[in-house]
């Protein structure tokens, strides 16, 4: 006698809804601790404890494993998956919250111990073998590591799933619903624009000058100066605390724990300002979560793109705004009166907004600015997919490099320490991590493109330093929204109106040094 | 046919010996990580926090409940038991982290998941109630918790041992192998000699006078001054770090990560310096233990007794000796230049050193002096045995309380607020905790006694400000012996010969005072 199963009954549902909100609130709260381990780490651990550290972490670890791989957690997904969760009652985030946890769990189950620690191991060897590689400029002696990594990855893609490119499935980690067809679409009109203006810029352009203000800035100053700043851009000091790293980062237990650190040098005063306000957007993004839905994966950040994207928009969009000069100059003034006193507004925006020239520091990705940014990443992301595609080999990737950094942005570097060996990300196999950055500069962009509409004082408002209003608009559009959305391009059709689009970030570009180089 | 179990072979045992290390090791990690949540949480956390935070220790103790309750645990500790750990050439160590681990073993497994949970309600239950009760100077308030406690730490006595008397079993919590019928030996004899010795002070001795070290102290330079002497004495800033908070503690994940915090009052300088020698004493305990064993019961400090001994030894037999006042005077003059020039070491000496006036605070435990201080910790005693023994009322606690403060220390509080509910302890249900605050005084003596037979300089190495012999030997004969022995006694035995004799605590008592007070 065949036998049909009922569908279960939205009691039954609801209740697999609390049991897996649990399982997932407990491994949230235990991520939270490993974030807290990170930022003490790096911020207050004694050095003598790297040892206890490694193995407290390497504990935690396991402990997050065993509850992120825990069958009974898979067994109320596949039920869940299976249900009518509109029926049960279940909203959009409920619904999101099932879709992402299943999403996670694929994943992480997907790997076996064995690979898992493998990939643990190579990224300790791999970090030794970089730096000793980038010390001597010695490319063969990274080389094997790479290697490494690319099958390791390759593996890893295979198992959690064959059917999708190799770099589609990489992407996901780091920014989901992305592929590599869209990237080479977007990269491609980047590249196309940009290659063209830069040279220009080059050519005909003539550079703003910031000789005066190079000085000799006391960093407590700078710290207190800074951490002004946060605090007015709408850092909350109940939620969160600033300290001093050798990196700057944000980090953190909780979205009423986000731990950000900024860095000072004695003679640049505007490293440590941009640095902070990068740092002050990541945190507006964290300590913004929704808390009605805390410990939920729909409350977690929807991609590292749009993390990236609420750091540049402060950064960039608002700090190298020509308002923001009119707010910050008097600011400067008050903490260091040694500044030229004839200097106005115009003069500090003009400074903040130099495009690095091939001959200083333009081959050093972390040193570059808004435009020639995207084209070290497409140098990278270009690379890193067609040795996972097996189209190029690891060791033609020297001459590769330098052969697309003369193409695109005009220089060639006078080592592999300065060229391809001058970013640790592949060491540790983030391979699909770097479109991320420019990604998130161009969703920038766009919500601020966004926001300049809905707010129509937004201009007057930075510059008389009123920034609660982009603060509250960008709480309700994008920070309390999570994870809703299965992608960047989803988030930006429902806060702009269209998916991602390159032109504006392409046009933003274009005018704004146009004007400033007097092109 | 009846078959006879073949004993296991030596390298059986050996392999159970490394399994039952990895689980332990595992456990003492998510431990330490539980230790940094609790430093940061009294230093670091912003106060928004505060829910997240209660979340993720849950979540933490929930996963160390389950590793320290884990069956297989138990099967190794239960092979281990029965096996000859000698024939398979376990040393001492080794066999004490059988003996250790088993302990512990047996202890958690006992007490049920709905009694743990139920304890954990009540310790904020009761701390909330004890606060209000103590604001409102209210014991009725207060009465049901510590009614459900008693309850509570019966029950869970009988569980862990029902053979063994309540308070025995409690006690093993904090003071293992210490028993009832000890400590009433111990303290008859310590109530003996000190009633009629602090008798005797007030009615015919000659209070010296501090009334020149009253005075306004910056707390920054206290702080630095506390900072340096932390550093004199041996803490090892490599492994651990000193912070401000607003109670003083030495806590930390592990021994090469110690985080010890201070406090400084403006108007009082000698607070801010014995808390500091204090904590610096349990630092050190903590830094010295013995990293051969890391993450081995062995390697835990013996017990609550043991470890306060360490903070009493440097606060009180060293701190407040008469050679140290030769080191400290030159030094708190450079930091506080303020201070009478015409005052020597043996006036700081006589400063340091006075026992509380019935008419002043010595009624409060914490702000009591080393020959009050035992008083209280009796009285404590006897009624909270008494209670758990069915001997006295709840109800009845604040008259037999004050009839003993009168009788021991010939003050009655003016309320109950000062008096029966002054301390925080019962509300979390720590009973069979106060003893060992006395324990420690006494094995301080004790020890110090011996350690100025084995270091015939040792006054002139600390008038000179030479403590790293002091040091040594106490990292030689205590720290790096951990939890070997299975009892303060037995510790006491090894280093000194003899088991703890408080005979020799009042013999310091009543020689030192009777020198100051010029009995």
């Amino acid at each position: 006698m065949a036998t049909v199963a009922a569908a279960p009954a939205a009691t039954e549902v609801k209740a697999d809804y609390e049991a897996l909100c649990k399982k997932l609130k407990e491994v949230s709260a235990l991520g939270g601790i490993s974030g807290l381990l990170g930022w003490d780490e790096l911020t207050m651990m004694p050095p003598g404890s790297a040892d206890a550290r490694a193995a407290q972490k390497a504990a935690l670890a396991g402990v997050l494993h065993e509850k992120q791989t825990d069958a009974e957690l898979g067994e109320l997904l596949r039920r869940l998956q299976a249900a009518n969760l509109e029926a049960a009652e279940l909203g959009p985030y409920e619904r999101a919250t099932v879709r992402e946890a299943a999403r996670d769990y694929k994943k992480v189950t997907a790997v076996t111990k064995e690979m898992a620690q493998r990939e643990a191991e190579l990224e300790s060897e791999g970090y030794q073998a970089w730096v000793k590689a980038r010390q001597e400029s010695n490319f063969a002696a990274f080389a094997p590591v790479l290697q490494e990594w690319l099958a390791l990855r390759r593996q890893k893609a295979a198992l959690v799933d064959a059917s999708r490119p190799v770099y589609d499935v990489l992407l996901d980690d780091f920014e989901k619903g992305m592929t590599a067809a869209r990237l080479d679409e977007i990269f491609g009109q980047v590249k196309e624009g940009l290659v063209p203006l830069l040279a220009d810029l080059r050519a005909r352009g003539k550079a703003p000058s910031d000789a005066w203000l190079k000085g000799d800035y006391d960093t407590d100053k700078q710290a207190e100066l800074c951490n002004k700043v946060a605090v007015v851009l709408g850092f909350d000091l109940e939620k969160g605390r600033l300290d001093v790293s050798v990196h700057p980062f944000t980090g953190g237990s909780h979205p009423t724990d986000v731990r950000m650190t900024t860095r000072f040098k004695k003679d640049d005063l505007t490293e440590g300002i941009t640095g902070a306000i990068h740092e002050t957007g990541h945190s507006l993004y964290e300590q913004g979560r929704n808390q009605q839905y805390d410990g939920l994966p729909v409350n977690e950040a929807l991609g590292m793109g749009v993390h990236e994207s609420q750091s540049l928009l402060w950064e960039r969009m608002v700090a190298l705004s020509q308002p923001f000069s009119a707010f910050l100059l008097p600011l400067l003034r008050e903490h260091f009166p040694s500044l030229p006193a004839d200097k106005n507004p115009e003069d500090l925006y003009a400074a903040l907004n130099i495009v690095k020239h091939p001959s200083d520091s333009s081959m050093i990705r972390v040193e570059a600015d808004e435009v020639t940014y995207p084209l070290h990443i497409i140098i990278r992301y270009e690379l890193e997919k067609a040795l996972l595609e097996g189209k190029i080999a690891v060791d033609d990737l020297p001459k590769l490099w330098n052969q697309k950094m003369k193409e695109y942005l005009g220089c060639e570097p006078e080592s592999d320490a300065r060229g391809v060996l001058q970013d640790v990300h592949w060491s540790a196999g983030a391979l699909g991590y770097f479109p991320t950055y420019s990604l998130g500069a161009m969703y920038a962009c766009q919500l601020f493109k966004a926001a300049q509409v809905d707010l129509p004082t937004l201009d007057a408002d930075i510059a008389a330093g009123n920034f609660a209003p982009l603060k509250a608009w960008l709480n309700e559009k994008v920070h309390k929204v999570g994870s809703l959305h299965p992608s960047g391009d989803e988030l930006m059709k429902a806060v702009t109106g269209a998916p991602l689009d390159p032109q504006i970030f392409l046009d933003y570009l274009q005018q704004k040094y146009t004007k400033l180089y007097q092109l």
